[in-house]
């Protein structure tokens, strides 16, 4: 094998701890320092080098990607344009209106410093997308359908915490399996995100609170639950820290198409099961670093989505390895 | 929307033919002619040209992309290199052991003659290959299974048929859902093809045929049938001409993987439903074609797979119309 690729990684929260186990678990990267705002940070392997955001500067000669795991809705609007005209990076942006524009900022940045520059990787955006499109591509009469979950949603976790009398809880987002039965059956149905979505909240009361109040408080919560299938739980503390810590997420991308002159069914299917929904996201981003190594090594530059790389980019191994071994 | 891309088909069984309709579907295309060893032959539609396979030499300045509809065995291994001289082409080639030495044979003259040539497209070799290439990229930690079913296979269906008392028959393939469910568990069970799959066939007898007799020379018959676990039903020749005429096909590939310190499962799934394996696999060629031809315009050259071609070359839409509205 040919000399690592040395990785850095911008930011540690949850995403930024699971890009540094994923990067571990690759057999071609190295990891040569975590970033931070907070300069110093506790890392899972000990040995890792951690240092503030403004020494990056200092390693544009040592980093050949940088793994930007900021969030969307203040950190990467900056730091994505500015870390452009230093490394390749990937990133996780997932404002979906927003990233036409999001691309073009990137795309500038990135032409003019000779770098690339991968937007918006994870699942969705991510490999979610690339299964709406491809299937869509292939089968050209039909439809497509996502479906979120089971998941942990943090958006509305906090909205339910923020009801009277609730003392901690959490949410998680459901897929009707009715609704994606009848997509699974070809039949085309009409749906929306509410009616072919439930909720699921577990919630700890606090002392004296009335669960009934509480209930109701929840399920007509507009803009949130007030328009969905919602079931509520009342458990104990104990309850909620022993199962209900993690943060499992997924969904399923189904597109149902018909081909020839009788209309013949094919149905395409893609699903994730994530016990970790950080950790996944984080994979996703490590492998995808890879691909913004090789095309830019290929002399490409530019921003870029997961459209435009081809799926052999992404794996260790070479094109003449994949196709001996895996077509 | 700028001028249609300009597709030939060659050969025309049950894959060319999908071709012609698939081709029918999409918006940015337009069939210009199918070329055949025969000649004149039926097409779908009734106005499309049809000519000899000779004629197709010269309609190298009418045709963007030639898609090859050929059979592996004997058509494909001095057709592709062929037309690769003349056109860019793409082709269903899916002898897995033999894609390597394939690969090559049509990349020299691929680069020799400026066209790109896209091999070995369809769903596995072609759609499942992405997916397992992708699945283990993100998830290094994991093993990847893939199941076929329920399917209808013409090289056991041509066996059962050989039997002596046999008079029709056919036979499918199917997965089996204890394995696929210890999969998705996470258990990362150790399978063989044989104890993952199990076989159905239904048979119409010839008068005066033993049914005990018939049976038991399916199930007992070497390399096809004696390592599966075997059903064999007995069925007229009207229920065999009314619910078993169609070509169903599809799959499973799952992904099992691991990440985090602790070992967190996260599993991937993809899988197809096909009521039509020719119609689907051909709707995978047409939409490659237009990578094809949008690989060629870029000024690339020589032979590629499903691993060089990013998502969105497939699809119609251009890359800031997919990133507006599908990431």
């Amino acid at each position: 094998m040919s000399e690592k690729i040395k990785v850095g990684i911008l930011g540690y929260g949850n995403l930024g701890r699971g890009a540094e186990m994923a990067i571990s678990q690759q057999p071609d990267m190295e990891l040569v320092a975590v970033f931070s705002r907070r300069g110093a940070v506790e890392t899972v392997n000990k040995d890792v080098k951690t240092l503030h955001i403004d020494e990056a500067t200092d390693y544009v000669n040592e980093i050949d990607v940088m793994i930007l795991c900021g969030g969307s809705a203040t950190d990467l609007p900056d730091q994505a344009p500015a870390f452009a005209r230093l490394f390749n990076t990937v990133d996780s942006y997932d404002t979906h209106a927003l990233i036409p524009e999001y691309f073009e900022k990137v795309d500038k940045v990135s032409k003019e410093n000779n770098h690339v520059n991968i937007i918006s990787v994870g699942w969705d955006p991510g490999l979610f997308s690339i299964n709406r499109v491809m299937a869509e591509a292939v089968l050209h009469e039909g439809k497509t359908y996502t479906f979120w979950g089971k998941g942990l949603s943090q958006g509305h976790s906090d909205a339910v915490r923020r009801v009277e009398g609730v003392k901690a809880g959490v949410q998680y987002t459901l897929p009707s399996e009715e609704s994606m039965n009848e997509v699974r059956r070809g039949e085309n149905p009409e749906l929306t995100k509410e009616s072919s979505h439930k909720r699921e909240c577990y919630v700890v009361l606090e002392d004296g609170a009335e669960a009934s109040v509480v209930e109701d408080a929840i399920k007509t919560m507009p803009n949130y639950f007030d328009k969905y299938d919602t079931t509520v739980y009342f458990i104990t503390e104990e309850e909620l820290e022993r199962d209900h810590s993690k943060m499992p997420h997924g969904g399923f991308v189904i597109h149902s198409g018909q081909t020839g002159t009788d209309q013949t069914d094919q149905i395409i299917e893609y699903s994730l099961k994530l016990d970790s929904n950080p950790e996944f996201t984080a994979s996703v981003l490590v492998a995808y670093a890879r691909a913004a190594h090789r095309l830019s090594k290929e002399g490409q530059s530019g921003a870029k989505t997961v459209y435009d790389v081809g799926p052999g980019y992404i794996h260790p191994k070479s094109p003449a390895e994949l196709r001996k071994g895996y077509l």
